[in-house]
């Protein structure tokens, strides 16, 4: 929670009584994926810290379409495969989370979920599989990338962001951003490498990595190596790890990879891999996104 | 449609008047994958030409799934993105199809897919991406691997086998299937470079790179050495090309590249490339899998 004192002015007198917990000691992503029963149904509202381009930052919304299933009473299992379809921009504001059990299976559960906002309609949609992961053979194929450790890497200066950039510390290894006002003619490498953390910090887990995975600026960017329009149509995120996993691994910031493999007629697809800075592979995700180029 | 014609015994006279075209000319994938109108629902069936091992082969599913909406009225647009969800073992014999058209914008369509079976409820889900793709900037990021052409790789002697596997014809450039009674203990490479077409050849269209994606033994079997139980929860394919780029290859077949990251607590991932034999990155997918060794 480091940090957040801050945000009260720094000067607050102790306080005589308890105040509702997620008042005083909920980390800003919380606050932001929040949801809440009103009646029979769920509903949350967009956060201006976690705002993006032209609508709420697409990882914080796939965080609050997987929290609604994570706090569901009939939900069992760990998150396994999210799916978030980004139909419609969100307008700032409140919306209703829609959540379904289409499938309960002995160890695994299929559900879907739609985010809807009065007057425009569903604006997103996903699938999640939820399961019980019991012990097995255990390999992984995959070797994290051998990157300067975060700390010998400078911290993007995003201090100054009104956006939810400023939600994030990105320290990148390579494939920083160098953005200009005019577009490369020769397209430059589409991967990062980059560290990131919550800002203040957060414990990951399986919210934040739903978030985390879409943590990443628009390939496009990179490429071109300016900013042009862009946004995320579809985004898939495995879980490689489950909550024991993660407590093992106890981290508040991970290594991510990013890269593309194709840009054409207004769509690119992006992959990343979440990395623990053990070497660990937490999640992959793959994601299709818009551009006008 | 070569080759087909010895299906139907190989002696027949011409026929004297035109037969329903669905009766004489359909590919067995477009067999296996059709869809009818029944009253106001739709309906199809399984295959047994491209059974597996406990249901039917999951990309007939993908492909099944994404025919309902390409053949729907209000469909406009190509396919973008595809998740299929495999919620249930899907029995012999018939299934509804039940597709909903969640969202469309000016250039994009966000639709939603069940299939349900009597008396054992939804099967599977899907969503589906269509999109009107506009001109832009291109640029392919990612390379093709160079392998031995088609040619000079021996097909997978597959014509004895009863299943899904027969439909196509696999030539392995890399990691072709040593399959054997007892599991690896140290693990062999999850990768495969595989030369895939239909068998009989059909040109290679968005329903096909649908299936092909799934058209890849279990990373396990490949890392183990053997074949464990197997069965794949959740898959996502990106087409990169639209109807105009794939007539412009005119292919009957490609190289599909499998790889996995991660085995772990009974599910495994594993990723795709879909490559036109010219060096075109035509689809990639993702999926995860459930394995017991």
């Amino acid at each position: 929670m480091t940090g957040e004192a801050s945000d009260l002015g720094g000067g607050l007198q102790p306080l005589e009584r308890p105040v509702p917990s997620d008042l005083t000691t909920l980390h800003p992503f919380d606050q932001a994926t929040g949801i809440r029963a009103e009646g029979d149904h769920l509903t949350g509202a967009t956060s201006d810290l976690y705002w993006a381009f032209v609508g709420p930052f697409g990882g914080a919304t796939a965080a609050t379409m997987l929290r609604a299933v994570l706090d569901h009473g009939e939900r069992r299992g760990e998150p396994l495969a999210l799916t978030v379809n980004y139909c419609a921009p969100i307008q700032r504001g409140g919306f209703a989370v829609d959540v379904r059990l289409v499938r309960a299976n002995r160890s695994s559960q299929h559900w879907a979920i739609e985010l809807t906002q009065a007057g425009e309609g569903v604006v997103a949609t996903a699938t999640a599989v939820f399961a019980e992961r019991r012990p097995s053979w255990s390999h992984q194929a995959a070797a994290m990338p051998q990157v300067r450790p975060a700390a010998e890497v400078p911290a993007l200066p995003n201090d100054k962001s009104s956006s939810w950039l400023r939600q994030y510390e990105f320290r990148f290894a390579s494939g920083d951003p160098r953005f200009g006002a005019t577009l490369n003619e020769q397209p430059a490498s589409a991967r990062s490498e980059v560290w990131l953390s919550d800002s203040p910090p957060r414990p990951v887990d399986a919210l934040s990595l739903a978030a985390m995975a879409d943590a990443f600026f628009g390939r496009i960017f990179h490429v071109r190596g300016g900013l042009v329009p862009f946004g995320t149509v579809s985004m898939t995120t495995y879980f490689h790890v489950d909550a024991a996993d993660l407590a093992a691994e106890a981290i508040t910031g991970l290594l991510g990879v990013a890269d593309a493999h194709v840009f054409h007629k207004s769509y690119a697809d992006q992959t990343a891999e979440l990395w623990s800075p053990s070497g660990r592979l937490l999640a992959t995700s793959q994601q299709i996104a818009y551009f006008k180029a």
